[in-house]
């Protein structure tokens, strides 16, 4: 059980006010269901968790949205991309949604849908800090893959492998119908992110990892160090006077406590971990933003209310909630 | 394969004299089957590795306590508490068994039974040990809980979730039927306790917990140190100087491991880690007295094996046996 | 997905190339099945993964051997052992296989089998790295057992509990035709052996290690220190100016992990764990050959796929593969 947190954030003016957008997008990659995850979190309580457990003032607008109205009737792959012109629309409808929570001084919690949601969450919630604090966000990115390949890079074209492309402006592209929307104020610079989890890394974002000299820490990292002191170093490597955007995709969890997810991935971390890395984000006191994607409910008969329990967990660790 | 210990116990005159009492109750929690745990655990093996591998004389009355005979006939809610005098009447008996094998000096173990028996095993070694060695024990306490409620902060009135408030005196009572009993000598004081595994703690413990400034190390505590570091810190706290009762909770483990227990909660130790605390306070030497409790292997059917094989290497482990 | 390694071996005069024995050989132990290990490890991909991806020049006679031609008619029990005339001439046969590859300076990688096996292929390296580069090989024996009985300790006369004792000239047999053959330029110094894993190590077996000061971690040193410690400490012991022959039983791992596995024991290292032991000793540039062993496909339906996959990910880790 919980007891409200207490920590006063520093970058938010109010520990209390939180923006929730829910996105039942999954156009950034192949499986259908993956949309359905932010209704199957909420159904597990994630909303009463909040209000009546960690005290938050929950703005929501009660919709799931899956942005279907601005999907164009022919999104023909561009550059190898599947459906880049559905997948920048929703992105840009979700930029400007959660640069509206972001601009009130609230908390941003996005609920995918594929990480490729990522892309609007993270632009919004940047370009509103900017505007609001002056400052730079860090992008905290737990994942078992990195999601930096650019439309060439990438094997299958999946644009929620490319986010971190996009914003790092590693992958552009004028075309405003697909991801020239982005502006520079709401992208990330590639020394203000930090990976974690990473197990499964394609040969030429490896590349992309080691010449721009990323700070990326692996499951070896974590085996050889633990988590304590990953964290340690992750967070030291972002400073203290630095806001935090944290995007949390659930394949960095194991399979065996996270199975429902399109692209599981073994030796990953384990729930503990998982909830350790929230907790540490959140004891910055730096957090303004999270992300928790990539929990598909459709791939599990079981596995599927652990994989929504172990998100709405993270979510709740990163939010304040504490064992002692 | 095991080799008998060569420790020699600080507190106890002999290494192998050993006491057994199996506690059948289950009346501090609402769930059946955790009185057929002394049983499984025997069957499974127990005794014949005490005495043909760890070299232990076993001082057992070849019986398992229900204390059938002592329950009252009309027992309803007192503050809230469930059966309380039942639970008083069987945990005042088995104080008295206990003190008994104590006071020769035998190492006592207890097996459980719902952790409300521990009321009765602590306080009955407690009293022993101050007599014999003029010292007070000190407490490590294994498991997922607190178990630190008082009647009025239970939500569930379950008195497995309060042994630790009577036997602090933080709960009392002056009817001898509903723990009036329980007398000075056989309680603990609030700084010689070392909760070790915490992930599920009521606010109103929490709230105990700070107040009183409680030695205790969460989950997260142990993801961040490590667990070897984590023992010396607890074992440090304690001191060398001290013998040890130690109250191991099988939910303590994560259900991976142990699932067939009454209140199963995720994010636990791992088999490993149990063994490597049982381990670590038998290396202090200081060990006096052990209790295993909580295993219900009514709940589970592959699971209940594991659970009960759980419940032994613990007791192995908090015994002497060492893999090298 | 993987880039070629770039590690220069100190001890091979290329990295590239690399000589493999298919070892279908059982006789060691008493199950059936674990003859089937080397074809499932190379169905599962393996020889592509170490040519296209580890860019490897594998050198491979496209053979499983069981050497059945070898094995006499009648072969009684000798000293207790089973079948000690069918494991002498396999391993015979297979120290000369090994030989002859490590003579050429190619690194060896022998598939199993029973853990007997390594009678041979340690023995071999052992001889040619001797005569190539004037060095005793370090051996690096990750498994959940010892294997160091000699005939006369082992309580099942199975001699796959016993490669270590005829390694190191613990266990001596003057015929030929019974480990006889092994001459002292084929024999391991007991200074030179470093356990991980261990942890069901027999009575006399304890002793052993004892007595003669052997470097052994057990899980109780990976819980107390973690895995990144103890790789230091292990590796550390060794030096960095020997070359190292690495035998991974797969049962080192957690049956979680590897339950295909003629001994599984509770309790062992995660997959990550096992990982990152291999590419820890990957990175001291001094691995020469590598035997991965005990993986019987036959004990399991869906754990022997995951069995095999645990396999040849450890493979790919003492060989280069890296996970950024
Ligand atoms: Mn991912
Ligand atoms: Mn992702
Ligand atoms: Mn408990
Ligand atoms: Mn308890
Ligand atoms: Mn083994
Ligand atoms: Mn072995």
């Amino acid at each position: 059980m919980t007891s409200a947190p207490t920590l006063q954030p520093r970058f938010l003016p109010s520990r209390t006010e939180l923006g929730l957008v829910a996105v039942g997008f999954s156009g950034g990659q192949c499986k259908d269901g993956v949309d359905a995850a932010p209704m199957a979190l909420i159904e597990a309580g994630l909303i009463t968790q909040l209000t009546s457990e960690l005290d938050f003032n929950v703005h929501y607008d009660g919709q799931v949205h899956s942005y279907a109205d601005l999907r164009p009737e022919h999104d023909p792959p561009h550059r190898g991309m599947k459906n880049p012109r559905a997948v920048s629309a929703a992105t840009q409808a979700l930029s400007a949604q959660v640069y509206a929570h972001a601009k009130e001084g609230r908390f941003v919690l996005t609920l995918g849908g594929d990480h490729s949601i990522a892309i609007g969450s993270v632009s919004g919630v940047q370009k509103a800090v900017r505007e609001r604090c002056g400052r730079d966000v860090a992008l905290v990115w737990v994942d078992a893959h990195a999601d930096i390949n650019t439309p060439e890079s990438s094997g299958s074209g999946n644009i929620h492998g490319m986010p971190v492309a996009f914003l790092t402006g590693l992958a552009r592209e004028e075309d405003k119908s697909m991801f020239g929307w982005l502006e520079e104020e709401g992208k990330v610079n590639l020394r203000k992110i930090v990976y974690i989890g990473l197990r499964d890394v394609d040969r030429g974002e490896k590349k992309i990892l080691r010449e721009h000299g990323i700070r990326a820490f692996s499951m070896h990292d974590i085996d050889r160090h633990g988590i304590g002191k990953v964290m340690d170093m992750a967070l030291g490597w972002i400073g203290s006077d630095t806001p935090i955007h944290l995007s949390f995709d659930v394949d960095a969890l194991d399979p065996m406590w996270a199975p429902s997810t399109g692209t599981p991935v073994r030796g990953g971390l384990t729930l503990r971990e998982g909830d350790f890395i929230a907790e540490c984000v959140h004891e910055t006191g730096n957090l303004v933003a999270l992300d928790l994607v990539e929990v598909n409910p459709s791939l599990e008969i079981t596995g599927a209310q652990e994989t929504v329990r172990a998100g709405n967990s993270i979510i709740r660790c990163a939010l304040g909630d504490t064992l002692l």
